[in-house]
């Protein structure tokens, strides 16, 4: 079948791959509709390798997609032939210990898409754990039902701060992590949402997206904003998603007293952490890897109209324009959030 | 001062009664704007009692306020002379363990206005700690201030749920509780609310406030609705609103395994509690009592567009037809939810 | 193989079954070794069956049980052959939502060993998955090692209260699951328990297991008692143990504000739920059934001294007299606790 | 009244000085028995200062304190003359947003014995609110009472810590807070502790307090101790007890999957936080600051006999000598943790 396979570092083709998937019995087939394009994947174009994970192999990109259910295995009761859905990229072991505990995104032996030497979805179709395949929603399209990979993030993030009603939250940074986990915040319980970056435009259109008040850091003082909307309290949440270092290390100062941390995004060098700092104000810290349990979550909040992801997609490319994409991607106007890729 | 005083069970009178308040450090006095008829204030009029508080002196009624503040105490910061406020109702003891603890509510030595023996505040002015009297937003009008009160209720039960975003929840019974705890659940992280009720009218009402689908027992079988919108598996939360006994007996049966259920209602007889029912979903039980700390929270939602209360103020009326107003109240239509008494 | 089969209500038989079990590859096969004799076992015997469990077919009788590992699956990588282990009796299916959310206890396809129509252990061997078969520390005995069973009810009790250090705790029942779940509780951070009974031999073994008030409630007053030790605060946890629905009415009187009950016995008939009683003190209720993921937190707490389960193992048969030892059980002197079987 | 006196860094007097208490109506008069040196006193004598708060008068050193009651505010109900006592250091202001929430270890206006400007209690009694101040079990000596103190700081981290009943922790660094911090662990539930120092006389006194498996960093790897313990899985919870800024940004590394740290110790400069370490196993961090609600149940496990502090009491002075335990505690040997002065 023809995909987008990433060959090594720099070198992106279109191009057919032998890719040879059984259907187990509790596994779907899927012909995949959209692939949204991730920062993740651009990186692996750019630099080969991930921390960790290295490109030695040619892999297919994508891994935020939306397709339709094409086959069935023998066991498969939860959906049918014809079905809309969207797909979890990680498959967990089902034996291993974090599995079983729930806590499968924890699994370190999960096999996620477009992660070497996983192949990702930028090709006709793919075999996938039933498990792991939603429905959509009717009233939602298939290019949202491929945001809900990104989505399930920020869902995750609200999920582990444990948002009581009316909490106001900071977010640092106005790129597509910070902008839905902005939207899940508003949807599990914030009342208002701070949000700071130094693109002017993301942070415009972040204001857009509900009760949001944009900060640019470069030219306001982000704790006279917190200071003055929760009367010198301080902010109940703090999702860091900007994942850089100096960000980072500045989590405490917009905290109020009992406050909750959440590092979404991922710093690549050790931040500055001022114990004492989080100490004063007891800070609990989360830090989030991915998501578990959140599609179904994300998909009913987007069906009963309460997050509306459209906003965000702001770039759609034809699958034979796949390359054109990356490369738009790899240096994306600051007026852009998310790209997807349409396959059908 | 002219108040509105239950003399007793039966009769109620517009007249004269001495109040003598003295404003301490930390106090402030308010001029009472609008004040909401609760279903407790009719209660006492047309039994004279609730469980064990019974209106032995005459007492003034009304405990749903708003306000403007007129005095400060000499201690007091964080509010000025014409502050529009609104106020929570229960004063409890600082030196009780429960109050040390965090929760207040719980102190069995709280004063609560038109709870006897402390008088309420349908008359013109009051005095009342500066810790639990709240500005209001510029966009909220005294009107919808003087809904705080029973919208709390709904606060403090979505609060104490623990709400994970995109939960759904049934709501038993559409009275006045029943709708704030929808509007909190839904602000708070829900996805959509099943409610129950008898009456039509507040149901179609109720459906108008978001994604609340309306279930009338009298004709439709709720568990078929539940399942039918979770694939099965069941209600994340069920709210028990309707103090109804044989409602109250019904709380497992929607509920998915791992749930929770929040007694908000109060039944006045035991409930029939099937514990093995409960035990093989190990559903959570959460019981609450008023509320504690959330009156910032339930503002910050209305004051960001996340809450909006106006749809359930059905009837106002003049203060001068206060008695009018809780004859009206004892026979409400079914098409009102709340009752307010204008003040200024 | 030799087995005690319950032929149907009333009749048990030491007997030949021919039971067919195939080693998967992540299967482990155990000799035997110890068998514990459960209240649940001696109702099927004497009844037939519990609430919808109906013995319709002969059934090999016993779940709690220790043994050695006699054979690996080719993928079991966790034990080896000659490892003395205990197992937990009730296995999950893998593909199931509440399985996958880790609360595998609350699938409903759970197969559990002693429940009709699945066979029990009291025979010479099972297979078993390793996932569900845990390793004894050296200093643990077999007969220990059968009391994980019983023992896992009070942990899950224990763990799903939430116990903080230095909380008291009432447990009201002094039968097997009361006395495990004093140990657990006590264990898992309790100061202290005040257990309750009609039956002065269960409480004089009780008390000597730790820091345990032993009250008849025939005899002196629990609130009393309670409201002593605590500056008449209230208990910080209520387990009810007794299974009564009397006693499980009573829940609420001994609690402090904010405090937690825990339904861990199961009455046949509803409980009169006093929902005010509830309400005025915000209790938390938590129903568990069975337990999850607390057979290696049992066994460390054992290994490390922490939980003694030796005084509760009053009474042990060998494998022949197994039909004899079901007769003492029905008629249990209420000076025992845990009557046992030996395999080997 | 003769009290020791921090005149200025380097300089202790044991002089007289006058100070003025008024026995307010909710307060009570106390006479110091017992106060244990800490190591914030010792840190006020050789360096004038701890961070922000800098000794500018002449100040009372002392806040681990035990003694009797010997006078009653007018409001007293929980204490009475001649009730032995040991006491909060840390006075909250009641009318803070913090100490409404419950949350007054956190209120920015706390007066806290010891700290510049307020007191400490090394000299002959004090004043007291009766809220803060609690009875001793009669099993429970003047010299146990003066170490809850220190004791609270464990139990306020083993109760954030959310403990599960058989959890296995790691406490890095064996001085009096490591070894507070295990012993309220261990009541709270952990089966084992693993303790880390590079002081091999700490940690054999360690190793003699319970389930406390020592490792001397300098000669053995804690992350193969760690392994070895909980086959590879990895511990539940990390205490950081040291206050060393090397080891605590090593607290990811023995940390299984959705596990959590509590940073207890107060490094000086910022600690090397590896986001993307702490991510994959989702940690959970909490940073605790004093205590607050512990102390009643500090005292309820010392009376069970669960928690035994007298082996950390290896020096004992008598107040004329408070110089001299002082010039002691300054060069500590490493096989002593508390000294502790003795006032009557």
């Amino acid at each position: 079948m023809e995909a987008l396979v990433l060959e090594k570092k720099d070198v992106l083709s279109l191009r057919d791959i032998k890719l040879d998937e059984k259907l187990g019995p509790h596994d779907v087939r899927i012909d995949l509709h959209t692939v949204g394009v991730c920062g993740s994947d651009v990186h692996y174009y750019t630099h080969g390798a991930i921390g960790p994970f290295i490109v030695r192999e040619p892999m297919v990109l994508g891994h935020e997609a939306s397709g339709t259910v094409t086959e069935l295995g023998s066991e498969v009761e939860n959906l049918k032939v014809g079905d809309r859905v969207c797909m979890e990229p990680g498959i967990p072991d089902p034996n291993s210990r974090a599995t079983r505990l729930g806590i499968y995104n924890l699994d370190p032996a999960v096999r996620f898409w477009a992660t070497p030497p996983v192949h990702g979805v930028l090709r006709p179709s793919v075999v996938h754990p039933a498990a792991f395949t939603f429905k959509l929603p009717d009233n939602i399209s298939y290019a949202e039902g491929a945001m809900v990979e990104p989505l399930a993030v920020g869902m995750h993030a609200a999920n582990k701060a444990q948002i009581k009603p009316g909490d106001v939250a900071v977010v640092m940074g106005a790129g597509p992590i910070g902008m839905v986990t902005a939207l899940a915040a508003l949807a599990g319980g914030c009342s208002q949402i701070i949000m700071t970056d130094v693109q002017q435009p993301k942070l415009e259109l972040a204001a857009k997206l509900g009760p949001i008040r944009p900060v640019n850091v470069a030219k306001e003082n982000v704790l006279e904003v917190v200071n003055e909307l929760t009367d010198n309290w301080g902010a109940d949440l703090v999702f860091e998603c900007s994942g850089n270092e100096r960000a980072a290390a500045g989590v405490f100062a917009p905290l109020r007293p009992g406050g909750t941390v959440v590092f979404v995004g991922i710093p690549l060098e050790p931040v500055a952490y001022r114990v004492a700092e989080a100490q004063v104000k007891e800070a609990r810290v989360e830090n989030i890897f991915r998501y578990a349990h959140v599609y179904p979550r994300a998909l009913a909040l987007m069906g009963s109209g309460k997050i509306d992801v459209k906003p965000l997609i702001t770039d759609t490319f034809a699958f034979k324009d796949s390359v054109e994409a990356f490369d738009y991607c790899v240096n994306m106007p600051p007026t852009s959030v998310k790209a997807q890729i349409k396959l059908a």
